[in-house]
């Protein structure tokens, strides 16, 4: 696990978006950090504290996050000036860049030096097991998509945070890298060897209280030709007892594939759960989660009705109307 | 690609059941191999000349294939020994062992030093693309199981063996390290990337003629809990033409997992197909390969007639009958 509290580096960003791995951890874990980190022709804020290192660290920072997405996929010269400064003070650091920490000779040698430790989630950083397909005590519900990036996350988290105030016991379990940072722990499942996939997943989700609910975060999809595998070995690994079903509806085709067009939600419906049933014969479908950003304020809530109807199931878009009815519905099985 | 023609290392295997590797590339393969090298105490004969390393080098030998699988999941001091020796004298060496060749100092020293090549076909040494989803030239038939270890490989080359025999176009595609070092190229699949899992499978299978069919070697079982994502990725990457079902009916649960039953062929049919449609609409299933060793030579047909007309597909064991009929099903579309 990574320490908290976390000082978020923005460094140069270029804009809001880059520092988008920053932003979740202010919005889902804003106990986490301390304040941000910018440097000069910074085009993000987050609207944390801004800190030097030796603030943060005052504020009990221990580990610096990189809450930015790099240019040009390098560490610049002027990102490793400030790393190497926060290793010699003490710092860990955690990062979900592709261009590893590791892989840079400065930073390793700082860490080192300083008895430091420097985290790359999206590498794994442990040897998992080949699912055993043993069933877990407590309960599981994992979010589905139509296609891959359409609020899977999202969803899981806003489901978690919700059953957090309600005063159930329930744990976000991420499986992504910006997940892993939010949270500070979890399995990069996309860089997880083949074999050892629902193995992974398996061990992200271990035996707990019969009343408690992980919330898994979804990969991919299972009609998404590039990545269905990892969406597979979710489902078989994670068990669920429920699914969430996700969707955004202005999409014109699957992510990255133009000759493909997305599945409807009673098919991925149909397809998810007999998969599902595989390894949880008890297996529901309990809502759908769309995001509805692409349709306008006043035309959302009626395209969201349509869905319930023909869907028979709650439907409703967590970022503009929270995660309460989907909660609701996982309460009743 | 590993050259051929190969010497078979049986070592000190056993028994014959340890030696199945060099068994299938004398079986499927003869005319790679040259002859096989026993030490003393090798309780394995795959019927091929005994030849010291010396005589297989004057035969034309370039490879020495690790045919058996090592004790204790060690290399022994005896077989370092011999591995040295061909190093020295010019042989590359091949292997789809656990323990890899290239942690064996000894081994990379010589290898090093000669100028040859250690090829650990348990680890992909290509860095597979994710996969683009586009449709390729030329046909693919796919091996897909009830469960693991059921007969698809065997499947496979048997049935491009068949195809081979008639003059038609055809190649067998290995996806495990026994189809690898049977044929001397492949994706090692169970130890690729997550994410590059399709990818690995385009990779695999590329663009070709019209009439050519591509023998894609199965891996796992869409109703395996630790390895049904491996068998989306297969199923989605590969893209089928033609899907062949393969099933051993007397197993009692599935491999590995006490608690699960394996499916139905009608089921393995239904999942499988709709898989497969997301990827390929007019993806047909051709025809049932049936692992009937366990069931006497009395029965097995009046068994496979039973599967044959609950099934309207045919049904056939390709050891005791050959591939003959499945062939016959694939040039029907």
């Amino acid at each position: 696990m990574i320490q908290t509290p976390y000082l978020l580096f923005l460094g140069d960003a270029p804009d809001q978006l880059a520092a988008k791995v920053a932003q979740g951890i202010k919005d889902w874990r804003p106990e986490s950090a301390v304040g941000q980190f910018r440097m000069e022709n910074c085009g993000a804020d987050v609207g944390l504290a801004d800190m030097t290192l030796a603030e943060a660290q005052a504020a009990g920072a221990k580990t610096l996050v990189i809450g930015v997405a790099n240019r040009g996929g390098v560490i610049s010269a002027a990102w490793k000036e400030v790393l190497v400064e926060a290793l010699k003070m003490g710092f860990d650091i955690a990062s979900g860049l592709h261009n590893l920490l590791r892989d840079e000779n400065e930073l390793m040698a700082a860490a080192r030096v300083n008895g430091r430790t420097l985290f790359d989630v999206r590498i794994p950083s442990v040897a998992y097991p080949i699912a055993s397909g043993v069933k877990r005590t407590g309960k599981r519900c994992l979010a589905v998509g139509t296609d891959c990036s359409v609020g899977k996350m999202y969803t899981g988290l806003a489901m978690d945070a919700e059953m957090q105030s309600r005063g159930m016991k329930s744990t976000f379990r991420p499986t992504g890298q910006t997940g892993i940072l939010i949270t500070g722990g979890g399995v990069p499942l996309d860089a997880v060897i083949a074999d050892f996939m629902a193995g992974a997943v398996e061990y992200l989700t271990p035996d707990n209280d019969a009343d408690h609910w992980d919330h898994i975060e979804g990969q991919g999809s299972l009609f998404h030709a590039s990545y269905s595998g990892v969406t597979m070995a979710l489902i078989h690994g994670g068990q669920p007892d429920a699914l969430v079903l996700c969707h955004e509806p202005t999409r014109k085709h699957m992510r990255g594939l133009p000759d493909y067009t997305l599945p409807s939600l009673p098919e991925l419906r149909d397809l998810a759960l007999q998969v599902a049933k595989i390894v949880n014969a008890n297996c529901k479908v309990i809502g759908i989660s769309v995001n509805t950003q692409h349709i306008a304020a006043d035309k959302f809530e009626a395209y969201l009705a349509e869905v319930e109807a023909e869907m028979g199931l709650p439907a409703v878009d967590p970022f503009r109307q929270g995660a309460g009815r989907l909660v609701d519905a996982l309460a009743e099985i």
